[in-house]
């Protein structure tokens, strides 16, 4: 196998994570919409530790914790910046 | 559905995303030994731009064309970390 083989595997696969991103990006609006409608914070550090602990304690590698640590908190984060648009869509700060 | 719903549906798609975000790691892992073989330098600017424009150019939403950058760089960053290892391995051992 040559290199061009396993990068369009590699293609393939960024394609699966794409869809798959966009469709948590998709939840995180659902429970963003139950939150606002709740009065409730949309930023949950609880949460947010409980999800990257149970997927620490889930790896097998060979993506070491700390590597998955870095993944997820940036999931985590565009996730909360995409749920942030629900309750303050674009700031209406600046009206002219 | 409550808030509890969505949560345990992303919880399952966290599963799912950290079991391909591991089996690109692998296909990077293959990656990185071919370039070692051939002499090539891990780093491929030209090769992660295009990663990049098709990932953006497939991108249909929710997530906006930034946010699939910031995720990707990132995804694509601990890949190269993983790589990095061949060259200058930690122990085989310790990575799993």
């Amino acid at each position: 196998m040559n290199i061009e083989h396993w990068r369009s595997e590699i293609d393939e696969l960024d394609a699966e994570l794409l869809r798959l991103l966009n469709m948590r990006a998709r939840l995180a609006l659902k429970v963003g919409a139950l939150k606002k409608a709740s009065g409730l914070p949309l930023c949950d550090p609880e949460r947010e530790r409980k999800v990257l602990h149970q997927l620490q304690e889930a790896n097998s590698g060979p993506l070491d914790t700390e590597a998955v640590s870095r993944l997820f908190r940036r999931i985590i984060r565009e996730s909360r910046r995409i749920e942030a648009q629900l309750v303050e869509p674009v700031t209406s700060d600046s009206i002219s």
